[in-house]
């Protein structure tokens, strides 16, 4: 069984990010077989980063990077995680107030950070919609409202139970190149 | 007076990114007494980076990074670039395929090459719409088509304007926290 | 007179960052008539980044990025300082645990932060020995023990002095292209 | 038989990106069962990107990202190879001009460049010496001649087959977490 942990930080007053974690979890349970576990980051415990296979990680965009309550948790903890964790994998997700507003560079500070804790990083090749896309982790403004907000969402939890299933559990069936649910849309005219 | 180098590469068949500058252009015109010269990479000189006291870089999103052509132009210059352009002005701005595909990261990529060239980066704090902002340069995806991602465009432009009047032409009147012009709109909700 | 904000974090055990801070200060005071403020993060207010022209901020390089404590103070602040820093001038600097270890991208990560405030960021194109350069801000690991990561902290905060009396007090005599002091050591080989 | 491709750019002048390949294909044979290809970039074919279960992609550091020959080589391919390498493995390596000089940088524009085309991208969590690590990939500058550099470069290439050889293979006797040979040092001090 995959063990996928969904990891998050919200801001008090509007929880955008928040409003995310269920449809990354949807995502996740697109893929039978997956434990999951979802953890605001104050309540998360580093027994579950242990326990998890694959991490979703999502916090609000703030100045264009990570939100410094995620960022706390994990620099509290290196010294008990690093070097315990290489190989497991990772996707990011993130709110930000805008589009060009630092979304992709939350995801990539996000990615860097768990490059850094030795997780996989990887990129979500597929199209959500024409022109839509989550190539470094689902990004939406504020609320994720739209029908392509919400599906970048899930398939990044998707994404990351199909690759846990496949390389940790050696379900052959997942690997993402043979699905049968549609990845492309043509490209922005 | 200042001068102003648009500089910009696009794909031979799907020209998005240089159909953004014209909007770019009308953004610098926005501000009186600018001198603008608009280059493509393959026909840009050494001597127009001279020239310019501030640099409009745009180029498409490919693989969330610079397109090789424009990449090419600095590469091979560099030895007669580097140590003479410190202390100028540079502005990112870019057409990806899609919303999340890159684009902030290839802006983040166009300021690190002219940061190294010596260059100032600059973010531009304003929103031109609900949700839309240009913080890292002018990011749009396909062709600049919505009203939102023009403004983005012509935003970039004039705030390089603004900055190159204001700090190189001693134009105090020019600053942007002084602008009478709409440059929040409430955040996201 | 330029006003200049060395504002710091490092950590309670290991003060490596804090110990880069003097010498910070050292390369601005190259400059003279430049009034400093020195600050270690948690007693830094807002006030301090509204009366200064320029910045250097430096933190220790947790996971690849900046630290939280760093990250907090300006998440926090974001609501009184956004949209009224515009123009202003910042410079990194970073204690990593080792060379290749991530100081770079917390450079690179401090210039994002500073750049969604407004601050221009800026490059230093010089070399300050041979293969040592601090192009994205002064990057160095452990303590700053060695002369070039000594001389590359004082560049730093001399660069940014620099450019704030420059531009912000029209010292025509201190643009670095005119500098007297060597800029520029051989490639390596 | 996992198979790795190592495919290189370097400066037809100075060959110190090239210098480091032999080091890489070192690391890579520590591994038994490993077939290698070693292609400078001009030469390499798409068939070899199909061919090979992990890469490891190394260039100059040209103005903080990736030389401007190897971003030619994807861009022009990514039609062919687009949404058919999801699910690989890459590793980075760099040789730039100076340390602080956008090593980390292009190894982290290499890694967005193969996250783009779906490969998975990890850190290497391992030290190399003290204060010395490629956590975003092997980095150094000029030519690899210190035996820190050296080693990087090689654990650049056994931990690309080693997760090659785990997660491809199924030799469970790979997993780095496992492994005999040192990996970490003492902190900086």
């Amino acid at each position: 069984m995959g063990k996928i942990l969904i990891i998050y930080d919200s801001e008090s007053d509007r929880r955008f990010t928040e409003l995310a974690v269920p449809y990354v979890k949807e995502g996740v349970e697109r893929i039978d077989g997956m434990e999951i576990r979802v953890k605001f980051v104050e309540d998360a415990e580093t027994e579950d980063v242990f326990w998890a296979d694959g991490i979703a990680i999502g916090c609000p965009t703030h100045l264009g990077g990570i939100s410094w309550r995620m960022k706390k948790w994990w620099d509290d903890r290196t010294p008990e995680i690093w070097f315990k964790t290489d190989g497991k994998f990772a996707v990011p997700f993130t709110s930000a107030g805008s589009l060009g507003g630092g979304g992709e560079l939350t995801c990539q500070s996000l990615s860097v950070m768990m490059m850094n804790m030795g997780y996989f990083v990887f990129g979500i090749t597929d199209y959500v919609a024409k022109k839509e896309s989550l190539h470094y982790g689902a990004v939406f403004a504020g609320e994720p409202r739209a029908e392509h907000a919400i599906e970048a969402c899930r398939r990044a939890g998707q994404r990351l139970a199909e690759w846990v299933g496949y390389y940790m559990d050696g379900r052959r069936d997942l690997h993402p190149l043979d699905a049968k649910y549609q990845r492309f849309w043509e490209l922005a005219d």
